[in-house]
């Protein structure tokens, strides 16, 4: 029987345009020993998002990732040993384990979790990224019944959980994504009431068609061109919920803005605000068992994209910034 | 004696490009006979605002002017004659009245004023102008006492304003504005704690040694390249209270918009949120007996910029677009 090692994807440059394979190396050292107040994790599940992309251009809400060091993620993980008080072994914890199978991480830093089935929802729909959808729609969109909510990314993680939220708070539905089938599936198999494919022309005329009277409420996850297609749509005192900005994390950053900012929101009285999940972190019971209730009664369907094996970490998030994934994408370890 | 006749000037054309003298002309027509409903009126002081530009790009929050009329602008005018039941010769009223000496114009359309001397505090500080930075920055801004307030067209009739309800408010204020003077006049004259010339050199580091604990609300008069200095130093939960974008209006429209939007929106947790001062018209009260109050003990500097001559209105317009003007530009007619 050989010495367990704890496998790790380092990132070793941070790039300067595209992210790619050789920013990442696979890498193996010992399974490191929890100090006091500390757990070690073996960790389940990798949560992948395209806020990992952005972590590499500098410091935003969180410090930035630094190459040559195991590259940064959440992940759902079991306690293996302990030496914090309250944290046993057996427990399940969100946290950021990092890109490896095993993980010493402070107790402080942890979330503990309910141990459920399948593991997997606490990355989903019970996890940062139902949050998100939850808190970013309903405390920052603050839909009204009948009201146009349009949502970009909406095939992915958080936009499907946005659409279907928005569909149960009875609103005009609309989401854009990549592709016939992701449109598709979000018509026929999300119940939104109708998909823009931004990859089949222009994604303004598209958006007039299917949102005649206006955008009242925009959740922006991408950012970009698809912003100001949004922006001179968006209805007199609208709501541009700002969740991310993907098409502007994968290159050089800083380009220009969309155009009509600020003009169109001085025009439209528009609002538009940006917000981390972990700000409402306090209401974050009320969040999951309104979410639970809605899965359990088949209003919520949860979509998500399981890649087996730690070493295709670096191509999954690739693929999940060229818009690969369907639903929450995550690797099982 | 010559028949009386009403002097107007004339939009004849909507400029592609840089607003002249090109664009206008001076027009003599009869004096209109008011219909029933309205009130014909001898305007008093027409008001100057950067808005009057934005408004030849197209519709807005008002229709679009046309060529070939009568320039549209605010003004303050006196009841000549009237065929409505609530006003009366001797009555003064706000309304848009055009570039022009007399208009007939009804009666729904006009808002009567109090008979203050001097007349002018009615487009200034108790007018348009008062109104939006009162409520611009109270209502959209919401600043706390030792918070910084940035405000850029600081000089001019709104943000000379702002400046110093801020100060008012226990804010550390930076005025942003164009040259030394002025920049001299928001410290000596109006108590602002720094102020920044963004005609000398790069806004970003001047505004970061003035404002070293970062921005919490920025009021945004200009748009461009000067929010695009403001918005990497807000500080986290900063209110940017879009008022308007001055820096966009005279030229082609449509130019791309300040970097950072919607990235820094989202890290920062910012709200960007335009606002129209019509909106809060059912709390004018409030706000008068406010700003008469800081007037009548000092707090409250009124400062205007009255140019004499109906045939001076275009000039005073185009000068106004390059920043000529310091406190509340109008034209007496």
């Amino acid at each position: 029987m050989t010495d367990p090692v704890n496998r790790q994807i380092l990132l070793v440059e941070k790039p300067s345009g595209k992210l790619g394979p050789e920013h990442f190396k696979l890498n193996t050292s010992t399974i490191p020993e929890p100090k006091h107040g500390e757990a070690l994790l073996r960790v389940r599940y990798i949560s992948l998002d395209a806020a990992n992309r952005a972590w590499m251009h500098g410091a935003t809400y969180r410090a930035a990732v630094e190459p040559n060091s195991v590259m940064a993620g959440g992940g759902i993980a079991e306690v293996v040993a302990s030496k914090a008080p309250n944290l046993a072994p057996g427990d399940i914890v969100f946290g950021d384990t990092g890109w490896q199978e095993y993980a010493a991480v402070p107790a402080k830093l942890l979330t503990k979790m309910p141990r459920i089935e399948p593991m997997t929802h606490l990355l989903s729909v019970y996890g940062i990224a139902g949050l998100t959808a939850y808190f970013g729609l309903l405390e920052i969109g603050k839909p009204k019944a009948g009201e146009t909510v349009v949502v970009s990314a909406a095939a992915g993680s958080v936009g499907s959980i946005v659409g279907q939220i928005a569909k149960i708070r009875d609103c005009h539905v609309v989401g854009i994504a990549g592709g016939k089938d992701k449109c598709h599936w979000l018509t026929s198999e999300l119940g939104f009431d109708a998909a823009v494919d931004y990859k089949d022309g222009a994604v303004f005329k598209q958006l007039k068609a299917v949102a005649p009277k206006g955008i009242d409420v925009y959740f922006d996850n991408v950012g970009g061109d698809i912003l100001e297609a949004c922006l001179p749509q968006m209805n007199n005192y609208g709501r541009i919920a700002c969740c991310g900005a993907i098409s502007q994390y994968d290159g050089a950053p800083a380009a220009h803005g969309p155009r009509g900012v600020p003009g169109l929101i001085v025009v439209k009285r528009l609002i538009m605000q940006g917000f981390i999940v972990m700000d409402f972190m306090k209401q974050r019971d009320k969040a999951l068992a309104d979410l639970q209730g809605w899965v359990a009664s088949g209003k919520l369907k949860v979509q998500e994209d399981v890649i087996d094996g730690l070493e295709n970490t670096p191509a999954a998030l690739i693929g999940l910034l060229a818009g690969e994934n369907r639903g929450k994408r995550m690797i099982k370890v």
